[in-house]
């Protein structure tokens, strides 16, 4: 994985994935006590940055393997980025969603034209699911985050941080990055790396799903006790990936760990503040940005806003007990 | 009022003013029956495109004039915007805002370091206190559209949304703006008149404060009977401006017409769709575009969302009643 992967993935992406915008608000600098800056790719295509990930990942792939169609499991975010990139090149895509996914990403992954196949997470292996679909129909299976042109589809975030902050004045930054399995962050960090060598990527998770902050603090590969569980399903991951994890063991850390709580209480000032809806798990690194502060050095954060997926009630929960006004 | 005028204010308000995305949702455009593009001025700075015009008409003063500080009357966009473009150029900024404006607008201007006096709209004439206090204490009135610096700030969003429809290979569409006392859809119109002459402006307005929507089709300026009510605080205006109307009588038309209800529906819309937060009167656009498509004509619309100051009660009820999932 170098820089010269994620140049060439922004080529393929560009005029499809949306350079989302770097907000602000001074509401916000004043909780954190520093400049925050806001990267919303909860307004990339289909409501989370994965769709750069997808896109790039078919985009890559030899045309007669792509015409075969593709599989993914994912949550939700993944799913609905490989549907809507799929769609784009008119291929057929297969997506195992865990039956307790938010609704909104099912549906909406149904709607983007993709078969979904729900599994239970407690009884049902989605790998072992996955595999066999895709031998029986020969399709190309699209990971969620340990893939080479996934990395770097999400690392076309982190160019357009680096240009957006540049432009402000800010070469200078602590990067929070909601992360999961790491694609995101691993990407985003190849891309400061070369690009704005002054920032530092640090990966924020939810409480019990803090394998990234234990695996770069034990220096090897934990995993989360829990499967599943916890408001932030878009980043609830077992544990960081092969590819991703050595990435972020070289230029990303420490870890940044907040509660349900906090990710509320962020979804709340991201709609009060910056008009952004935000979903749990892309909320987590805002709320670090904010209630963590002291964990945090320099004057200016940048921060993701990775998705806003969420459903209505679990929206509208988090206003009622965390909001203002 | 001229193009050039606009492409002043433009060079003046660079490194300021936010270029807010052009954005949009398949899933909008199957309840539209056409591609819907949405210009996301809930993400300008304060929340509304309101400080486009602010700046454009602060920075437009002479230094001195300047320095002497302004005054403003609005409901609250307004407002916060001259609060913002005051608070940046160090000067004092007195707002005249009726005393049942929303909470948060009457809370952020005060946080922007502005005066806010507030006023019973039903008993006290607002610019007999706003006279007096400018009088008083030397303040320049920055009026809220019915003057030319405003205008071509607002006009600036003119120049984007022609440029960004552009760059998608929109040069044709109506082009529907939430509509109040005129500015941003004259100034709108004014930019797209030169840069997209394939474009059409729609003025949209709430049902009952359909004011331009008549004087429009009868030709002459009509006021509106009510005052105040409604939900759509920010663009409840008695009558086009002075200014304003010739340019939109020239330009724009017919007017669009939304109730409160369908108002919501494009709130629960911009929420589910785009992860934006609208207010009421920031939404009418939005519902123009997605539930009266019979009196739309063409591909393509493009509507401005053009604030997102809405109190955490209104947005909650909005989405329990009209959301979906």
């Amino acid at each position: 994985m170098d820089i010269q992967r994620i140049q060439a993935a922004a080529e393929r992406l560009k005029g499809h994935a949306r350079v989302t915008p770097l907000l602000s608000s001074p509401f916000l600098d004043e909780i954190a006590g520093r400049r925050v800056l806001v990267k919303a790719e909860c307004l990339q295509h289909t409501g989370s940055f994965k769709y750069r990930g997808a896109r790039s990942a078919l985009s890559a792939l030899p045309e007669a393997q792509r015409m075969s169609g593709v599989i993914a499991y994912s949550s939700g975010n993944h799913a609905q980025g490989v549907a809507l990139a799929a769609q784009q090149f008119g291929v057929s895509a297969v997506i195992i969603m865990p039956s307790d996914a938010p609704k909104m990403k099912i549906d909406n992954t149904r709607a983007l034209g993709a078969e979904v196949v729900l599994y239970d997470r407690a009884t049902e292996d989605r790998d072992a699911i996955g595999s066999r679909i895709a031998e029986d129909r020969g399709l190309t299976l699209i990971k969620p985050f340990d893939e080479p042109e996934v990395i770097a589809g999400q690392g076309t975030c982190g160019l357009e941080i680096a240009a957006q902050a540049a432009e402000m004045g800010v070469t200078e930054a602590e990067v929070i990055v909601c992360c999961g399995g790491g694609g995101l962050t691993s990407g985003i960090a190849l891309a400061l790396e070369s690009k704005a060598p002054g920032m530092r990527v640090r990966p924020a998770e939810p409480e019990n799903f803090d394998d990234v902050a234990r695996s770069l603090a034990s220096g090897r590969i934990e995993r989360n006790a829990a499967s599943a569980g916890g408001l932030c399903d878009a980043i609830v991951t077992p544990q960081p990936g092969n590819l991703t994890f050595p990435i972020m063991q070289r230029l990303c850390g420490p870890g940044l760990v907040v509660t349900d709580d906090e990710a509320q209480m962020a979804m709340a000032q991201a709609f009060a503040r910056l008009k952004l809806v935000a979903e749990p798990g892309g909320a987590v690194a805002l709320a670090a940005a904010l209630y963590h502060g002291d964990q945090i050095e320099g004057d200016t954060v940048i921060v993701t806003i990775s998705g806003g997926n969420v459903d209505r009630p679990v929206f509208l929960r988090a206003l009622e007990q965390f909001g203002e006004g």
